[in-house]
Formats: structure tokens, C-alpha cells, sequence
């Protein structure tokens, strides 16, 4: 069972490795980290960078692709290449998935025309434009596509989906793997439960880095 | 703010990347990963590199000091030169952190003796062993000294110490930024909720890559 993940400069490194970390224990996995280009690949905030062992051209038939997201996905809007790449990696998959804003670029390579998916919430007005349902939920599988909310939220879909193709049994062991029994210290993690003025001050401010709207 | 994160092979991958995705966003934060050689550092599963941007010879008085965890520490339980970093960078910080396996690594560098910490909870026994006084709680504080469970539980203590630094507003904030709203599948995630025979069967399995007790 292959699984892509893709890079490209300024993702957010928590959207690729909280699924990784998950998917890369099912049973079968081998994952492959894949870019434009060889090599170390930096996050949006730029103090960390993972490699990319794969050129995309190396991996086209991927069983599971997992798009991540981050303040890189306004360049790759425009890039016809990647977006080629991820129409035709996701057209062979079993399962395509992504991550926060990664959903923008499945949208925009012309995969969620109506259907249901997620994204950051900063993210849900330009994920309508382009043509997806959005939904403020934080796992939304719509036939083989399940998208994700904001970062964090990949570990939740990385688990729903690892029931989905190896049982719940192999889900739960791979929970308590990675002993994901979460215990935030604040309710502030949804737009639904954080006060009114944090949203309003978030949006302004440079905690999330912002994509650009196109 | 100097934020040292310690990479060496065979750690887990979401042990550091976790508390990076929160640490990363504090005001004034800069975040080095530091590893004995520079370069690409191979994680526990192998399908992921990230780049040690720094040696640790360059990193000696970090603010904060995290150190992850992951089947990696085996080997580093009997490297002096590592252990005797951890032990200058600790003496030098305002905070020392560990996720996972990462607490066997401060307790080995004389860090924990007598204090209170945790660990993954299939090394709590191991770490008692090196002198610390296990707890199971997910996030443990004791003086300077931070640590966490298992794997995805530096994210929770990375938003803890987040507000320690900068306060509860700030931490929200970036909780809201990286949507931390977690909704798990499954009731799976700890040893006080997930079904006795997981537990058992997981010991045996190759699904947690086991600490190997010295």
C-alpha cells in the first residue's frame, strides 16, 4: 500500500507528519515523501525542513495521496504541474485525502467539483469558490476523498481512515500507539467553542499564516 | 527565545513535531533542530528524514530544550556525549522538555532524580528504573521540568508550557491556529481507556517499534 505525501515550500509540517504518523504503522505501509524537487523541503515558519526522497514523476500511482497545507498552497494554485500531478496521482488512488488548505489544491486540480469537504476554517469561503461544498466539520469523506480541517485535524482523519482500511481493531492499536488520548488545556481549538475576539484577532494577526486569497 | 529540539536516528517523527508546530508560533520563538551530525535524520519508520539544521556543539544555551522520544533512545541511553549535552543545555534552559521515550534520556543525563515525570506508558517502568518517579499523568511538571506521554501528547504539553510563557490568550490563540479541537474515533488512546486485550496484544506487537529496556 503506497502512500504519497506531498511537499512543496511553506507547507505546515504538522499536517504531513500527524498522518504519518498514523498511516505509516497500517499494516503493508510504505510511505514516500514526494516533491518538485529532491530534497529537504521547508516549512511555512522555516526553522524545519523534511526531505523529499521522491520526485512527483516517481509516484503516480499512489494507493493513498495525502495533500498537506500551509501559506505555500497560494503558489501552487497557479502551478499547473503540481496540480496535473495531484488530478492524475488521485485519479489512481484508492483514497485521496488532505489536510487544512490542502484541500484548496484538490479543489483546484478539479477533484471536489460538489462535493462535501473541510479546511481550515480560515479557508472554508475560498474552498466554496472553488467549487467544493464546504463543510465546517473536521473529517468530511465524500466518496474516496476525505478532507481534514485545520493541522491538528489530520491525526482524527489519519485514524478514521485507518479503520476504514484495516478494521477498527488495527485503528485503536495504532492509537494507543501513539497514545493519542488528547487532553487540550483550553476549549479554544474550533472556531465554535473559541471566544468571539480571539477569531477576530486571529484573523488579523500573523499566528496563522494566512493563505492569500486568489 | 531559543528553542532547541534534539534529532537523532530512530526518533519519532510527531514526538517533535508536535510541540513544534505550537512552540514555533510563541512570540519571539526561534526554533534550531540540532542533531550530533548535520543534515537529514532518519525517523523511527524510515519513510521520513528531517534536517538537522545545527549541531548540538552549536546549541549549548537554549531557552527551551526538547528532547523526543522513539526507539532511537535505546542507543542513546549509553552515549555519553549526547547525554552530557542534554545535561548542559537542561542547566542552561528555562524550560527542559521531553516527549514519549525522550523523559529516559533526561533521566539518564541525572536530570530527573527524585522528580516527577512521564513517559510512554510502556517505558514508565524503565524510567522509574533511571530514577525519576513515574506518573501517568499525560503532562507532568516538575520544577523546570516538563514532560509528556507518549508520542501525540507534546502537543498538549507544548500548549501548556505555551501558556506558562506567554499566557493563556497567546496560547488559545495558537490553539485556534492550528484548530487543536480533537475529536478521536475511538476511546483508544490511553491504557485507562483502551480494551485490556489491545493492551496486551500491543506489547507483544510490532505497531509500538519497543523501547529496548538496558
Amino acid at each position: 500500500m503506497l502512500i504519497a505525501i506531498l511537499l512543496y515550500d511553506r507547507f505546515t509540517a504538522l499536517d504531513a507528519v500527524g498522518p504519518y504518523e498514523i498511516l505509516a504503522r497500517l499494516p503493508g505501509a510504505e510511505v514516500v515523501f514526494a516533491a518538485a524537487q529532491r530534497g529537504p523541503v521547508r516549512t511555512d515558519m522555516g526553522s524545519l525542513a523534511l526531505t523529499a526522497d521522491r520526485l512527483l514523476s516517481e509516484v503516480t500511482t499512489p494507493d493513498i495521496l495525502l495533500v498537506p497545507g500551509g501559506p505555500g498552497t497560494a503558489e501552487l494554485l497557479a502551478d499547473r504541474a503540481v496540480l496535473d500531478w495531484i488530478h492524475t496521482a488521485a485519479r489512481a488512488s484508492t483514497w485521496t485525502t488532505s489536510v487544512c488548505s490542502g484541500s484548496l489544491l484538490l479543489a483546484a486540480a478539479g477533484l471536489l467539483d460538489g462535493r462535501r469537504a473541510t479546511s481550515h476554517w480560515i479557508a472554508l469561503d475560498h474552498l466554496e469558490r472553488l467549487g467544493a461544498i464546504p463543510s465546517s466539520e473536521r473529517v468530511v469523506f465524500d466518496g474516496k476523498y476525505a478532507t481534514a480541517a485545520g493541522v491538528s485535524a489530520g491525526i482524527d482523519l489519519a485514524l478514521h481512515l485507518a479503520g476504514r482500511i484495516a478494521g477498527p481493531k488495527v485503528a485503536q492499536a495504532i492509537q494507543l500507539a501513539v497514545e493519542y488520548d488528547p487532553q487540550p488545556p483550553y476549549a479554544a481549538g474550533s472556531i465554535s467553542t473559541a471566544p468571539a475576539e480571539l477569531i477576530t484577532s486571529l484573523r488579523a494577526s500573523g499566528l496563522v499564516v494566512q493563505h492569500q486569497d486568489a
